[in-house]
């Protein structure tokens, strides 16, 4: 199942896409909250932190959607908001976990740049937008601005030194995450927190996959595409560090908690990489997509 | 006034220090919530948000309070809890802010190593740790366990691209943060989020003072004691970014929420700045004091 969260009439609904990704059943509207279905996720959080006792309930209320299409929503008439509007805490993410992104990065093909141990930083809450949201340029102060296409891990179960071998089992579902940098930033202030966090620098969605319809994570095409003319184009079997030894890293000494979020890293092909980099500018479409999961898509403002 | 959160009978509740932080004026007692005084803050996050319209009617209740000296509370019979238990993003902190510690860190009196744009980085709410509760030595993983004494600012109001001239008008309040380090996991890690961010690694407290009471927040003795030798021992007019700096350069891409904290940077002397390093060790008493705010203690586990 492909969970959303979504905004109509200025309140905020959790539902399940269809498989086209064009509708949406709704999993609390006003009716059902009336009806006093048993178990009614009012946030993607509850259905998170619900597990998997109520994956069957929501199935049912899905199945019956199907066959009564009346209560189906068009994503046309709604606005998808990024499936966690406001998490928690900060987005952990995963740095130069591709190699041929590391060699862009820092201009050299010497491997003695590859990360010995994953590089984690973070991206706050206010980063966080939702698909077609546009992406501020902070012009004032932003003179480099890019883009880096990511698998979000969405964490399903607290856990504390996770080991690598039971990793899944800690994971509710996978997402697509936009990690948008300042460059200029990034490199003037050490460490990345000024560069990877400013205000709607973390488009996220369209939707959270479940974990069961994504059989091998480590198998995904991910590709990010600009004004149409694509950039990133890799698969998801080329992280460093895969999501196992990601999980088992950071959980080692911080107890990870349902409803966190990891952006995996990017692979190669971002601005910064081109010569002449390829900065973003306003107007520019950000087209990011990973298979099985759907495509987010940004506008810079 | 000193705001602190503490825990009674399993339930936590806000309330005032007296002068000599011995009692606590409790402001949400079962009695209060009963008796339905007009605004009752059920949280520090109640009391920083409602801002300056509230502290009037806290005034009264402490100043009947102290006629009535029944409703105090002592301290020895509580558990002081971190003044906001549960932030709700990771803490923004700013690294090599004192010209001293950025030289010890480096091991070099070279002027080049001198921040020349704030270093933020951050540590996870899973972080945060009370007066007097333990910090896990994460011994496994960990090597190389060192202390940070910091005046952390409390942020009491929204706000983006924050001018300098009024940085204090966003401000609610000042506590003391110890931004305890790994510094094995800081190196190897290159971003610091995993070397700064593993559980019980930010002691915060003993309270939050309001800045009304704190006329000169660059004008504070700042010092730490292991084991009851003094280690860190400045003043926080030894800054180099100053607070309205440091709330300006965030603030220009990053809007800053009623409840952030931002740990504004330590002193020389920290552990790894001697020869040979002083790393902590089971049993280490880490005494923190920054004057007018109080002393935080905490032991390593």
């Amino acid at each position: 199942m492909q969970f959303v969260t979504f905004e109509q009439n200025n309140r905020q609904y959790v539902g399940v896409f269809t498989l086209d990704q064009q509708h949406i059943v709704p999993l609390n509207t006003a009716e059902q909250c009336l009806a006093g279905t048993a178990m009614i996720p009012m946030s993607m959080m509850d259905i998170i932190c619900a597990g998997s006792e109520l994956m069957p309930v929501i199935q049912q209320v899905v199945e019956k959607a199907l066959c009564d299409q009346s209560i189906l929503i068009a994503v046309s008439d709604v606005a998808l908001l990024a499936p966690i509007p406001r998490p928690a805490k900060n987005i952990f993410c995963i740095g130069k976990n591709y190699q041929e992104h590391a060699f862009e990065f820092e201009k050299t093909r010497d491997e003695s740049v590859l990360p010995k141990y994953p590089v984690v930083f973070s991206k706050p809450p206010t980063c966080v937008i939702g698909p077609n949201a546009k992406v501020k340029r902070h012009a004032e102060f932003v003179s480099q601005l890019d883009y880096e296409v990511e698998l979000g891990v969405i964490i399903g179960k607290k856990g504390s030194r996770i080991q690598k071998e039971n990793a899944y089992d800690y994971i509710f579902g996978y997402t697509i995450i936009n990690d948008v940098t300042a460059r200029d930033l990034q490199k003037n202030h050490m460490q990345w927190l000024m560069g990877k966090g400013p205000d709607t620098f973390a488009p996220m969605g369209p939707c959270i996959v479940h974990k069961s319809a994504v059989p091998n994570p480590h198998d995904l095409h991910i590709q990010a595409a600009i004004n149409g003319e694509i950039r990133q184009n890799s698969n998801t079997k080329d992280m460093i560090f895969d999501i196992p030894t990601i999980l088992a890293t950071i959980s080692s000494v911080i107890t990870l908690e349902p409803g966190d979020i990891i952006a995996t890293g990017t692979p190669a092909g971002v601005g910064v990489g081109f010569i002449p980099p390829k900065f973003l500018k306003s107007g520019d479409v950000m087209e990011l997509e990973i298979s099985g999961i759907g495509k987010l898509i940004n506008v810079i403002e």
